[in-house]
């Protein structure tokens, strides 16, 4: 599932955070240090002057070569409030159209003086590949890459649980959806088994659950309502409708009468269960809005955890570490 | 005319501005506030270091459903003097096309602790829509909403003619063209009527007054010579040449015949008159060259005092006030 | 070849430099100051913190008419470096399509006190003419226009040159590719010639080489192994494929084999020789990979060079001078 060779590439000799580009290899202490950085960050965007000075004079460049505005963004904030100076490069418009290679591509701005490559590429691997290729002095993110990982949206929930449930062991979390195109799920497997938490479901069609689910120390659910039961923390995940025309499933309408998030559904989990989902929210497909917005729900509460983890990611792979 | 209900949505319990959406229930006091605090700003635009720290660590989102690079590029500079971060944000382009509803956009930039929207709208009553759905601690600015408001370009206008006339209720002013169809022309008369002009005159074809002109407390000509008449000021309207197709005029030439702006016409006003234009000016269908170029027109001036009197805006809404 | 007339429009009076058009007027002593400074900027790009405050609060506008990435990204770089605010200004997408003239977009851009412009443009004299109509307040530089000039890109070609070979009064340099449409070859021409560089050839077809090419103090040669025989430097040209269409020549591949830089070739000129291109490179097209990622490529030394180059251009322009 995680098949892009030496998970210690991300690592630096000294165990440190290099690059950040999977879950797959790092350990639960270094999680856990990922999970406390970002802790100390939260208080910095509820300042009134939301910037700290530890990345100033460093250059962070997102390449996205898959369009999002949304992502892009919390990462351009958690660069901005560590006072980088943030490049932001559409790679489709320029280079490429030259016919220019990606390499020759990552050469020219490392020769620029970046200092940290914020990766998004259609193409599972395509940030260990571009890790892989990077001079010594440049650090990589993978803000997505494909079907295969998404760290950074592994890490927000990780701390959102954390801020609401504390510790893992005792907890029954279940992810409910397109488990098998979902890079989101695949973090959020992993980061979920290094910090142990007590049991871990998967809840979707048949369909769209991988065929190497049996492998990872998950319990699948075909059926919702058994799923849900008495679980802490539910995360949903977004429906690709763009990838759904294949016709894996009949209707968005029928996939939200078996697997939508309603109140109904919701009164199965633990009362004081909440609800994720990674955003955009398609409502009315994967959650009604009642639960959405309701007092249970956590979602907009993520996006904010998110700009404090990145913080934490950037500061760590290219400072000393977190403010003091 | 200004049908957006709850006139008090702009200001806080003590007064103070909030949200900046249009000129409708702002009282005098405020508004001389305003181009008072702009006043002090314009120095800083012309100071070898064009920068206060009044919004530092401050986020401010450019949210352009409509595109303008020029009104974007004032706020952006703008708020790059006052020390804050900008985030330019295009929103056709990315959440929308993933089918995510405005206000879940909203939600998400407030949770990534945005401080202010700087919203421009192709539909009336977009920014209105927006401040009422913001969280507390997010101003909204509005920076033009279909055919409704635009009131930073009145109070940029507002202030150009104090610099230059001073006392406004002795003054006779002219704003001619396109009415109907001008948000500019909507802020700019309700901006006149609280700072108490003299005399306002509203120069048009019938087909482009709105129906509603009488009760604006204007004085409506159709004839541009008899209009122009011994008028301290001269406000041009920009023609939308895309609303024209329709054909309410026969064509960009006959209108540049009737009502566009000549020297010869301009002999008609006070020989101290000035000629102002929201830009970007139409030479040759609103206004001559000769006149747009000429010792009359302050149109240049208009773009620097906007980004004062932005700055205003700005600093009142988020911050305790201007610079001492 | 240099036609725009007044060479000194881009000096002060004093000898200063106001803008950066063209390398035609500059002498010896204002190059090599500019390259003195480049120098002393050198040192900042490698720093923790790659910033020096020498042009805070000051505005630089990237006025691209043409699409460029690269070379954008590398002035936006460089303007951050010395801690100036950026626009960037897609001119195509905005005042234009409103039918706006570029004079009065400039005015506009003046009057918001934007203090330099970093043009690019497909028409040759673009920068000239914006120049020539700038406020007084307002320096231009020329990042590329149509097939006059590149004078930043010359500029960090002859650093690089300087970096690697010390004096220019002994070298042989050689110019290969399309010398007829390149802005590049003409201002690296000028830039050696005013430096006094030993001797300089021009390698090219004969359909690819400017009628006035005798003029300009170079030996032409339509061979390429004479032409590379004992050369100190070896530039190559970027073949611009769109304009080759024209069919000067009959294939890319045909062009390689009489004008690619293989490394049997590279062998005829001096042992340690340099190779230069000013990307983005064509592999297979002008020069062979083996080459382009060999000992004696200086390809990405000349980016990282470029930042440097285009801080002391900016610092000159604007500023006091470089930084102590």
């Amino acid at each position: 599932m995680e098949a892009f060779g030496n998970t210690r590439l991300q690592l630096r000799d000294n165990g440190r955070l290099r690059h950040f580009l999977t879950l797959d290899g790092i350990g639960r202490e270094l999680l856990t240090e990922i999970l406390d950085n970002a802790e100390s960050f939260t208080g910095v965007s509820e300042r009134t002057v939301k910037k700290v000075p530890l990345l100033r004079g460093k250059v962070i460049a997102n390449l996205f070569f898959e369009n999002s505005t949304r992502t892009r963004t919390t990462f351009e904030l958690a660069a901005k409030r560590l006072s980088a100076d943030v490049l932001n490069l559409n790679i489709d418009a320029s280079a490429t159209s030259k016919g220019e290679s990606l390499l020759d591509t990552l050469r020219n701005l490392e020769a620029m003086h970046c200092d940290m490559f914020v990766v998004r590429h259609a193409s599972s691997g395509a940030a260990h590949f571009i890790a892989r290729h990077a001079a010594p002095h440049v650090s990589v993110i993978n803000a997505g890459d494909g079907r295969h990982a998404h760290p950074t949206q592994a890490m927000l929930d990780m701390f959102t649980i954390r801020r609401h449930k504390g510790d893992f062991s005792q907890l029954r979390v279940a992810i409910v959806g397109d488990i098998l195109h979902s890079r989101v799920a695949r973090s959020q497997i992993l980061a979920l088994n290094i910090l142990r938490a007590g049991e871990l479901r998967i809840i979707a069609p048949r369909t769209l659950i991988p065929a190497e689910a049996r492998n990872l120390g998950v319990h699948v659910y075909h059926d919702m309502d058994k799923g849900l039961n008495g679980v802490d923390v539910i995360i949903m995940l977004r429906l690709q409708r763009e990838r759904m025309r294949g016709a894996r499933l009949p209707s968005e309408h029928e996939f939200f009468q078996r697997y939508g998030l309603t109140e109904q559904r919701l009164r199965l989990a633990r009362p004081d269960a909440i609800v994720m989902h990674p955003g955009p929210i398609n409502r009315g497909v994967e959650l009604d809005s009642h639960v959405a917005d309701g007092a249970q729900s956590v979602i907009l509460q993520q996006v904010g955890f998110g700009i404090a983890v990145r913080m934490a990611v950037m500061s760590m792979a290219l400072g000393p570490g977190p403010a003091p």
